[in-house]
């Protein structure tokens, strides 16, 4: 599957290097997996009343260039890899053809004390 | 009561502006907010796992000079009115004797679910 | 003029409470206004690449109901006064019908050295 | 070098599932590496003035245990490696003896308007 999201850069996000602050990539990614993860059909809010949240375990992110104020962006999604309690998200940040942020995340399912669990089963159904 | 507060400007709270984002102000007396409630001996944790917070009502907020990166500043938090169910806070941020910001909040205490009830009975406990 | 503006709640803008953090709809009625600002046929890059930024003066907000995760907003945006070097500008948070927040907010133009200027002749031209 | 920086959780770096968004470690680590280039007498609103801003060019970070709001962390710096344009850091967010974020990350020095230039000499000069 391929999940494609728009992103568009404002005032809040931009820091004194006249950039888009290195974390907020984070902030733009995740905008984009919850909008994959309803795209499945999965209720993130009717997930939390049951006492179950998306946690991200790791990440790696490479910074290949800069976005800028009004920089109109898109956020491409890929499934890497998917297990059952276990999964892997490419994610590419473009402002137009060219590659700004490129991260893979890892990311499970918890309860809200922090026990591991399964991950939902419309995610593990896209296994290959 | 005055109570008094540091807050060092870095990276993440400046914009392409050069100086502090303007919404950032009200995290930094949020801060201050969070330490004096917490020098009251009430804890926040333990209030929102009985279901309670503490809810901004209303900011009336003057930005008279901007802060810059590295600036230490200070939070001056006044009660300026406490009843039964709200409270009433002047909170001025300087750099030395400069004032930078300064703020009237109004504060309540709710249930999560948005019901009000009174505010703990430590803040009513300072009414003059 | 009435600008419109949709806002979507993301998990970045919730806090604790399981509501959206109070500051952050600071955030959303400057995105609003910066495409309002970009609607008149103005440049935010452009001018800031000569030395001009719009400076928030003064913000009176209202906090009526609070916004959860993945609530679809609308930042209503209203001009209530403009003069050669201030604008006022009323902002509301909508839910559907529902008011969560409104806020009066005052402008300015300055250079980035500090120094007042006047409002672009883009928005002194909306004055009745 | 080791060094040591004190970051305490206000409600601010919180989200709905009671613990510190993700993102916001990347926020803790940068103040702490700010400190840092502080404590080795380089001040970054002049290199700015010069037109000089260090970014980041990858960080892989790891998410062992979540932080909640009130606690008291320690964010501990190391230099991994340096060279005459490339400086890579461990950085570890502690709580008390527990280990709850760990980041590789990898900083450069650039123009403002993108061009690499060496590392400072006072960061240069710590290579073994």
């Amino acid at each position: 599957m391929t999940h494609r999201f728009p992103v568009q850069v404002y005032y809040e996000d931009t820091d004194m290097a006249g950039i888009v602050y290195h974390a907020n990539y984070l902030r733009y990614i995740e905008r984009a997996r919850s909008d994959w993860v309803s795209s499945l059909g999965l209720d993130q809010n009717a997930m939390r009343d049951d006492g179950l949240v998306f946690v991200v375990r790791r990440i790696e992110a490479d910074y290949l260039a800069p976005a800028r104020f009004e920089d109109r962006l898109e956020v491409v999604t890929e499934l890497s890899s998917v297990s059952r309690v276990k999964m892997g998200l490419t994610q590419s940040v473009f402002r137009g053809e060219q590659l700004l942020f490129k991260a893979e995340v890892t990311a499970v399912c918890m309860t809200m004390a922090g026990r591991p669990v399964g991950l939902p089963a419309k995610i593990c159904a896209l296994r290959a």
